[in-house]
């Protein structure tokens, strides 16, 4: 049994992250993970899931003349998987899914002899300044913590588990946050929207790899990990980068709920940074606009829960718990991944603009039921049709995202 | 025999686009580029180039301490060139260099059948969209011209010249250009400038096979290329991404001369951009800044001549021509890529300041000389030194390249 976390140990306190893990807490197997289940359960795989993940191996050419579905959506949607697809499809031979089933493998060795020592403050400072030319959006460090370490791995060739193994001596993890394109999360529900899930993933590849590599050409160990290896939400908060929102994202002060998480596991001395709260919480609990948006229902309404929902739930954390079964079931069904939640949630906001800091900073006081009101009124995380976008219209269907700015240097 | 290039042709007429191409013009050979060189030439392989190339491979533990080629510098600038070098050492058994000596190959097939057809309009307009979308910072796009294509490829198995192999039906080029960034070149020459580069490909690489999937899923041709397969900087100039400058870069009005370009070469119907001019030839002609900075006197002072300098020089074009032995000989020195003629150059601004923007419309009209006098007065392309972009004080040491927001959203 491995309960909560107090703030004796090493890492973070758990109530400085506002977790509440359990007596009954147990550690999760990715074999759980409902994306696996639909490779094995019965339950899980059927036709239409079948169906789904087909269309992004090979573009559809006709499936069903709605507006963001189209051959053209597709084309878009599945050359944007193109980058990390290549490193996840790169060792299928050797058992590998890299990025999704395994962590990223394709590194160099770094030199035989490690550097002139810096201190933990300096190594943390140069890494943050490294991660961002890379190309990373947000970058924060916590302590290795096992629990949100996967007991075992899937393997896609025998459809049971493998050993997680990770290299000894693993002291911290640096997890990365990479934004997702706005305009195009605006389409959501599309296969057009799924461009920015897509992109983020092979941004997220090269990042990761980029920085994984500069930390071994320093002579220290470096793991790159996507959805492989452990949970990512849990360290993205311990690590400073965001608060837990009812629709089980992490909520970050400078992109909302727009973003993807990568993190490498290093023996690095690093300094730790501490979680940020900035009022979600709160905000989530009088807020459902997520669980209303919802259209297979996968968000919880009320308070949070200690219950897993189902298998591919987490047990022994009260949290909000969304359901993983019913979430893919809607992408099976409109045969493309779904980010209503993302585009609805008030918190995802273009922050350049001042109104939208300010709109952040009230939202984190009593003043949060008006700060709702006021998105509503001001009509909250509307659709952009998908056609409208690729007729270069996002521009002119202001919302509470920026439109891009007139003076982008790409020439049209 | 392939002369000019006049209105009548299909493509952008010779005259249109700057260029002076004589009677005794030569299509170029790869096996002339003076990188290739390197690996068959004795008098250009030494010690110096063999530990200029060993040292991408495996970074430096110990160099020398100067500031900027450090184990970190190099730590960095080798993890920045990690992306591109996984899509070129992916076939070296095949005997491909992707990117480099051959196209990039790591993509899927389309469909079967093609798509609906949109007009050409409509398919510019939508794969500027695309290209945007994926990262590129510029694209232009013009009519293939088989004149700037290698008239053969080098194979590094054998040492010697192999067919530059393309498909049949290739119609149009997309021209792309990804901006460097702007403190890293700063630094330069460093190896930790070098990081600009290696940043440059890799990001190049990943919107490439990005774009050219898309295309691919379209039903189309696409074939992505880097310095492998033609000549960039005439296609560059063509498809309307800027002009030529007298280092022998595209100067653009955009981002002057820190850009790197990659292209794609496909049957899919597009229309042609036409040449831009926006005063650069007859500024460089009064201001000889590059060539004065370069520490290989390898930029030419006075006017476009017609002979080239050696083997890896073009025959039979008048311009400002670059003396490549000299410029490679020079990294070779200092182990690492120089980018003094990016960083020195009075057009490479940061053209989000409205002042830089008035400088640049300036610099177009006789007030040049002045603009030339008013850049050298404010500092010009100073050098930052590289443990100070280390320390995070690029912003504090402003120049005519911006300082980074001080609303970057990355934590520090």
């Amino acid at each position: 049994m491995i309960g909560g976390r107090g703030a004796d140990d090493d890492g973070v306190a758990d109530a400085e992250a506002g977790f509440e893990v359990l007596d009954d807490f147990e550690r999760f197997s990715q074999v759980d993970d409902v994306f696996c289940r639909s490779w094995w359960d019965e339950s899980i795989r059927d036709e239409r899931s079948e169906r789904f993940y087909a269309t992004y191996r090979r573009p559809l050419t006709e499936w069903r003349r709605a507006n963001g579905f189209t051959q053209r959506d597709y084309a878009l949607r599945n050359a944007s998987w193109h980058v990390s697809d290549v490193f996840t499809e790169m060792y299928e031979d050797r058992d590998r899914r890299d990025g999704f089933l395994d962590p990223l493998s394709m590194l160099k060795d770094g030199p035989d002899t490690g550097l002139v020592p810096e201190s933990p403050e300096e190594s943390t400072r140069h890494l943050k300044q490294v991660a961002k030319v890379f190309g990373a959006d947000l970058v924060g460090i916590t302590a290795f913590d096992e629990r949100w370490v996967y007991t075992e791995r899937f393997s896609s060739t025998t459809g049971e588990a493998k050993p997680n193994d990770l290299p000894d001596g693993l002291t911290s993890v640096v997890v990365i946050g990479q934004s997702m394109d706005p305009d195009l999360i605006r389409t959501a529900p599309s296969a057009l929207s799924g461009t920015a899930t897509g992109l983020g993933y092979s941004q997220d590849a090269a990042v990761l790899l980029g920085v994984a590599q500069y930390i071994r050409n320093l002579g220290y160990q470096a793991v790159p990990s996507m959805n492989d290896t452990a949970l990512a939400i849990p360290l993205a908060i311990q690590a400073g980068l965001g608060e837990y929102g009812r629709h089980g994202l992490v909520i970050t002060p400078e992109f909302g709920a727009r973003l993807r998480f990568g993190k490498i596991f290093t023996d690095l001395p690093l300094v730790s940074d501490r979680p940020r709260s900035f009022g979600v919480k709160e905000f989530c609990e009088q807020c459902d606009r997520c669980a209303e948006a919802c259209p297979a229902s996968a968000i919880p309404h009320g308070g949070p829960v200690a219950v897993a929902l189902n298998r591919s739930g987490l047990t022994g954390v009260r949290k909000w718990s969304v359901d993983g079964e019913a979430c893919f079931g809607y992408w099976s069904k409109i045969n493309s991944d779904c980010a209503i939640c993302v585009r609805i949630c008030p918190f995802t906001r273009d922050y350049s603009k001042p109104v939208n800091r300010w709109w952040r900073r009230l939202a984190g006081t009593r003043l949060r039921g008006v700060m709702l009101r006021l998105d509503d009124r001001l009509g909250g995380g509307r659709r952009l049709k998908p056609n409208d976008w690729w007729a270069g219209l996002a521009s002119r269907r202001p919302s509470r995202w920026s439109p891009r700015s007139p003076r982008s240097p790409v020439r049209r």
